[in-house]
């Protein structure tokens, strides 16, 4: 192989474990000779276009290790989705840096920028080795079986409802949750993988791929209400009327307005507040809360689930694997049959995971509409790396 | 001592360890013959005059294991305030099953209900040990130097805001966190706890016990953000105009209302999202985000605070210690003098903790009113038993 530079970059929305995948990248990239130097890009494609990098080859094993551990995206990322301009731009710069191994890690959008930069160098001669390594907390990729990000993320919303049900069970009302998630429910279904008993909530759940008229909504919750004097709800943020609109949307079109008079679409805690309003003034519940878990999804510190954070650190390193011998791709994962969880990686193409996204299947989501499956569980389950188990007295027998 | 039987209730609010404290009530209580069956009582108070008691003697130690571990109120809670007419059915009650013992775990609203009860017992003649164990995640009770429950509270908060910062690095913006508190700012404060680089947030921290007007709260978000490109600010649901009137309250009262119309002043999005909108309008700053972190900061499973677990353990075996030999009293906290983080047990009246709450001290808040002092650092440290360790690369020196 070609000795030359390399760029590592991390882009989009961080996760709890994008930094175990970087340094994936680094620890193998660090083996290779044939990569002379390992350029962090700061700020993804931002940072390359103003030639800004770090070098990450000199970072020891120490740091690494706390970069592994640490959430948030440890070069800095962006949201710049770039054209073909902007990729002839980040060529330039690899071409004066003599960087002929390109390494992205991030979701669909980073693996189209893969891709077309990959094309670019193709079309004009330069040899350039452009790998994807995958990464979201929604877990909407194509081909792989799960994107890291997902596991760690869906262990924080899992035991946040685990939590938040026990609190329920305490002080019983009805307490709304919104979740990440504008078009695939994965991450809002994973709410429901801390339940053991019977009546645990989350008693509900609405994902982006059914819709739901708020009479529906109403009366599934009354329902819920009357059997168990109490009801937990997971709701995506994504979550859409029967007309394919979402609620959010809803909410603006129809006037509602937040606090301020803006209309605000996510990153507030105003679809949350709007549903809590309709289940207190619709069913004169007297005890209604709500909470919309925001940034905490995908930044909270201290709890990666061992599984995810393997898996994105194994599929970093993949990625110089591959690119030592093959010209570009994506990594992704397949989980081998057999009762006991166990992954491969492979290798696929760039076009084949660039800008597409998966739903939830069908087998995921109950009848209703208004839940998972044991298939679900099954599947996603593992990816967690396992949740906290817990007990709560007040449903024993009576003395 | 008396034979006779024993009630233990949990009250308020649930935290991470109150039912740490109840295990402790439990494992000393199984030791003691003097105490034929130990009852819990199922929702505190009103559980206690309906009689519903479930017997708690029986428990296995794995059972009580998992219970300590778990976050919420296992016996359930109330937040009923009982009068001297609703304490005096408790006694009814108490005469009638022969409960000369009684722990009541919680916040001096609890200690109130003891207090009461204590009284009522003594003047009529009946013989009753009264124990109030301290908890919550507030950190407001008298006497004690912390109530057990805040420690953990505090560790989530500091995980939760160093993840945020760490997130915000990658994606600048103004990052808003409210966070629980009405009255006392000890857990807002505790955001400030995960503080180790200069330029980490969050940069700013607005407490109940310092007014702030909508002009130096703006003035304050600008000098940060001209200096960072970016600002972290942690504020607690009970932050106050100069004139002392929380802004929850100033919102409702400009007619500015939630998604429903609903005047909504806590349990909600509405001050974070009502801030972001200051900051978007007033300062032109495109990247406004806002969380209210909600019930996880009391219900999120697996990450007690060491330390805070053990105490709260300590507190209720240290109750039923108490009431072996003494009437009545309120479980306190001594942290002793030295470099190394050590506390001791002691008793005090209950009237000393009843009712009464506490705020943070001047010497823990700056000078501007809008941070905290490594003197509340060095206080607050100890009881989160710890936090992660990070690392961020973007700022490392470029090639």
């Amino acid at each position: 192989m070609t000795k030359a530079n390399a760029v590592v970059g991390q882009s989009g929305g961080p996760t709890g474990v994008i930094n175990a995948s970087l340094v994936g990248v680094i620890e193998v990239a660090k083996k290779h000779s044939e990569i002379a130097n390992l350029y962090g890009a700061v700020h993804a494609v931002s940072g390359i276009v103003k030639d800004q990098f770090i070098n990450l080859k000199k970072l020891s094993a120490k740091t690494l290790e706390l970069v592994a551990g640490s959430p948030s995206s440890a070069l800095g990322t962006s949201r710049d989705k770039p054209d073909e301009e902007y990729c002839a731009k980040i060529l330039d710069v690899f071409k004066k840096r003599d960087v002929r191994y390109f390494f992205y890690i991030g979701g669909n959008d980073s693996a189209n920028t893969c891709f077309i930069i990959n094309n670019m160098a193709q079309k004009t001669g330069y040899e350039l080795h452009a790998f994807h390594v995958p990464k979201t907390v929604d877990n909407d990729l194509l081909v792989t079986d799960h994107c890291p990000g997902y596991g760690t993320a869906a262990k924080f919303v899992a035991c946040a409802c685990l939590g938040d049900d026990l609190d329920n069970r305490a002080l019983p009302g009805v307490k709304i949750d919104v979740i990440m998630g504008r078009h695939a429910g994965f991450l809002t279904a994973a709410a429901a993988l801390g339940k053991t008993r019977d009546d645990d909530g989350p008693h509900l759940v609405y994902i982006p791929e059914r819709g739901v008229s708020m009479e529906k909504f109403l009366a599934d919750v009354e329902a819920v209400y009357k059997k168990y004097n109490r009801c937990v709800i997971a709701v995506s943020e994504g979550m859409s009327d029967v007309d394919g609109v979402v609620w959010t949307k809803k909410i603006a079109d129809t006037g509602e307005k937040d606090a301020h008079g803006n209309i605000q679409l996510s990153g507030t805690g105003a679809l949350a507040d709007f549903l809590a309003g309709q289940v207190r003034n619709s069913l004169k519940i007297k005890r209604v809360r709500a909470d919309t878990f925001g940034y905490l999804q995908r930044s909270f510190p201290g709890i990666q689930s061992e599984v995810d954070a393997k898996e994105a650190r194994m599929c970093g390193r993949q990625a110089v694997k591959y690119a030592m011998k093959e010209q570009s791709g994506s990594v992704a994962i397949k989980r081998l049959p057999g009762n006991k969880y166990k992954v491969e990686l492979f290798r696929t193409d760039l076009a084949n995971v660039a800008e597409k996204t998966k739903s939830m299947p069908n087998e995921f989501i109950n009848a209703e509409g208004n839940g998972v499956t044991d298939a679900f569980v099954k599947y996603a389950m593992p990816l967690t790396g396992g949740l906290p188990k817990t007990e709560y007295l007040a449903g024993y027998p009576r003395v």
